[in-house]
């Protein structure tokens, strides 16, 4: 009768052996090759990697679509734009729709630098499926950049594409002023016209920088919440 | 025959084992990452939760494509039409031109940037692949914001849009009045060209409006009907 | 002998437990999430459900991207067509052209808007992957709605755009009639191809609705049709 | 001795339905959702029917992308072209440039109403992931429609579009030929360069179509061989 | 004691049939659907004709997006360039342009309708997930018209459009030739930068000649290196 | 009693082949048809062989991208700028920006052409599954040309893309000059605006460089680190 518990053992070896495998089949989908040892504390720093990677490559596909629409629009309309040869435009006019048009392709393109060269090492680096890969990233050193390229097409960007509508206005409607017989000091329909599309603009334009601040105030306070939640749930779990 | 039964309990204790494991594996897999002891409520508030991330994110992706097509399309339209400097234009015509451009590309380069600004946000919580990732998503903190920029990309871009293209054709019809000899009070074929493109339009923006209230009352009434309905279980429920 | 057969009832009882698991995995994989004691007409029900929603998003996917093409292309041909403000065109041209493109960008405008309101909440159900979710999504209390997009988008839209680009050649072709020395009363070369698109589009707009009406049954017998086997086939296993 | 085979019967029985349900597993898992009494022939019968539709699919997606691109282009063509007001051109050409390009047009926005019909059903049909939901489909009895729509798209849509190309340089460059003093019966630069432009297009046109027909040949003659060595396996099987 | 080793045999069956049929599952997933019994040979038959495939695939794509925006620019270049009546322009010159334009749109859409009509073909068998259909898709016996789609596109077509692009700056700058009172024998701004561009885009053709050429061969080599290491590795397999 | 050891040893083997084939099946799933036998020198080996092979994917598709919609401006924005026929351009003005365009729209094709004829091989490789088929990718060997595409695309082009910008900015603003009665030897608004656009994109140009290059030795640096750490823990693991 000797033998007849290590019959047993097998089964219950089985079982053990079953269940381990089970277990780390389960945490193997999970976290797909994380080494199985790796602490709690150190799985949720990979998980916050993982995710302000993702975050960046978000945001440079977004900077990257938005830079080239923007600097394209900019682009075809300072070559469509027919200037009179005959009309005399004031010289700030000129210079500011000249310098406009520049610095916002100029900014544009800038952005569209920084995304397509840091990109393809995310994708890169997203594409292994493994979990390690992400220290091995550029995004956290890069983090400057990114943040750049993304402020440059984001706000400052939209910015100068709206000041740049603004000017195109003035540039489009103020040849129609010089009708003769009608030049009697008083604002000409064009005139009426740019003013009328600058007093939009520049209202607009400050809505929009306020709510560029106060959109990036609840970002942040919605990030230090979510810290704050976090560290008191810390606090409490080593109270118990 | 005392060993015997503890045979049978490894066999016993193997089902379940394996029923446990079992289990585990589905919930696992219909919940990837959840906490396995969570209870029944705070799921449902979860997949609530997701629906609301899934549904933002799609408002924010449909709400970036429209508007840089509309704002597109409304830019191109100012640069490329051609004002006759021979022609008197009407100043109300021009200031109504120039002022609907105007809003309408601050409208929707308004939504693009909102869209723009939390869109990757979203996207970084909907690839980690964790549950309880959707916690830290801005979309709900954000909820004002994005239903700004998707009722200023939809409702009100829309709208801007149409009254464009009207005025679009007053500018465009217009310099085709002044013909020598026919200008004895009956209006000019231009003017009737424009006249029907407005007659037109006027009945179809009320429709418009009419039809985007409608439209809303639908969706929130279908809202509304589905947690009335859901009350209902639950309290059928409870009454059992 | 008593304990043996309790020795094998465990080994019947894990086969049995193991069909049992192994039949709720694959119901499991095959309807994920749905509730394991649904009759299989609910699911069937529910399967038919999922169908329409799929539909439903896909009609107004192509809804979005005809209607946004087509309505640019409508657009851009009215800004850049350049009128000659040396001829006199017959007003009904004008008012013609005016009205075409008028109602053609409204109806697409408006086919645009309905799919950019209704899709996000069908993309926010279809991506939960929880069959039950396809109760709370709108598609069938805004069947009509969605009908009524698709309708504007594919038949309307394409008809209007037909006659569009017939009128097009008429305000492209007509200024070319003026030819001093040759206004005898014949027709003028611009005139007689204007005409020869004319009589090549009127033809076709008939074929065109003759096809659509066609196509309309075909599709709507299709699926009485198919409705008429089924019902067949549920009579005879009744009869069984 | 009665209840011993009786307990390795369970096992046997195990192995049995472990092998059944594993088998299951199996062809579950390579055709979802089908039903598991279904007939080898059936089967083979229903892959066909799936590869049928997966090719009706990308056909009409390759239609609908090739239309929109080309009808796009035909009616920008059209509208930008600057026709001379002051140049007699001769009618023919006037005819059949606007023939021309009225066919074009119409020729591909017949077929993209087709695709933008036929397609939603397919796609609802190929997104429930179920085998048998592929003879709900309305691709076989729409059959002629598809290939209707495809070879508008591609065969004649092409050639049309060659066509419309070569008539675009004989209304560009034919303006050229006025030349005070030159004018003396030789052919102008103008019209050697749309000269030149026909006899390279008419010849490219005749390539093409002896192209598209061997082309069409050679995909008959590859499925009717593929065909013939089925058969013939089908009667080596049935001779052993 | 006879019944005894029976009741070891069913777990020794056991072990055997499950670990068939786990060998099974494993190699089913790794070559979903291939036949068990095909022999290594037969199998890494299939795994190149799968990869002969893909490529054919990725070419076709290569090639239908390419060939459309590059006729899409060289058609826009045709119509929107503008040719002053004014000017004699040499007839080399148009003709040179007529002619290269024509056979740059030619040649771009016939490497479109190549690819759009086998393209289909393809998604289609590789949308079927069946290892066996890939004996079924036409890209072998359609190899050299994928070539031929494939070379037209990228080498001539590119080729023709650098010279397009060099024949553009002549139309566009030679009008600014006729100066009076400089027109003494020396060449005129225009002149010097169209001569500019053409001495800077013949260097680069032949570069790209050469390129294309060293490219093609590196690419070759590649493909024989292989080949010769494999066939290397299989002679030193039979030698052991 | 001879035979019972042989039936716990079943047990037993059953165990081990289980744990086998679930560890095969682990592996098998985290790297796809790995040979089992490998070394782990070599898989690390290959993984990062996968993930140059997609970070040369994403480089070209990028490169491609970029490299097409900047060529389209360029070649859209030559093509479109109106020359004044009157005004006498400064020879040097009209070869850059004859020369400019050509570079830029050389340099874009050369890049789309090597990202065209490489992409394909690397995404047939990439879609096959197999890992050991990265070794079949000519990416290593290719290396140059991806990097020269890439170089080309980026850098240099983006570089020619903002000069291009600057002289379109003087073609069209120099003939505003010549305005009678203030010709007196100060600048007029034209030149004013165009000297303001080179004053803003010389220095822009100049960041711009030393930006590419910081950027550069950062990426640089990052991989040496990356390099130098991981062999400071190979060594560690040897000292232990």
């Amino acid at each position: 009768f000797g033998p007849r518990p290590c019959k047993q053992s097998p089964n219950l070896l089985f079982v053990l052996f079953l269940n381990f495998f089970l277990f780390i089949y389960f945490f193997y989908q999970t976290f797909v090759g994380t080494a199985v040892g790796m602490s709690l504390n150190e799985h949720s720093m990979q998980a916050l990697s993982w995710r302000k990677l993702y975050l960046s490559r978000a945001k440079l596909k977004a900077t990257s679509r938005t830079s080239a629409l923007l600097s394209g629009f900019a682009m075809v309309a300072m070559v469509e734009v027919q200037l009179e040869p005959e009309h005399k435009y004031p010289p700030g006019l000129l210079i500011a729709f000249s310098a406009c048009t520049t610095i916002l392709v100029a900014v544009h393109l800038f952005a569209l630098m920084i995304s397509t060269c840091i990109l393809p090492n995310l994708e890169a680096v997203s594409n292994v499926h493994n979990l390690n890969s992400v220290n091995e990233s550029p995004h956290e050193r890069m983090h400057r950049h990114i943040e750049l390229a993304w402020a440059f097409s984001t706000v400052i960007g939209t910015l100068l594409f709206l000041t740049e509508v603004m000017l195109l206005c003035w540039v489009k409607f103020l040849p129609l002023k010089s009708k003769p017989g009608e030049n009697d000091g008083s604002i000409s329909p064009g005139q009426a016209a740019a003013i009328a599309s600058t007093c939009i603009m520049v209202p607009f334009g400050l809505v929009f920088i306020v709510f560029a601040v106060h959109f990036y105030r609840t970002l942040v306070s919605h990030k230090t919440d979510r810290q704050i939640r976090e560290l008191d749930q810390v606090i409490k779990l080593q109270e118990q």
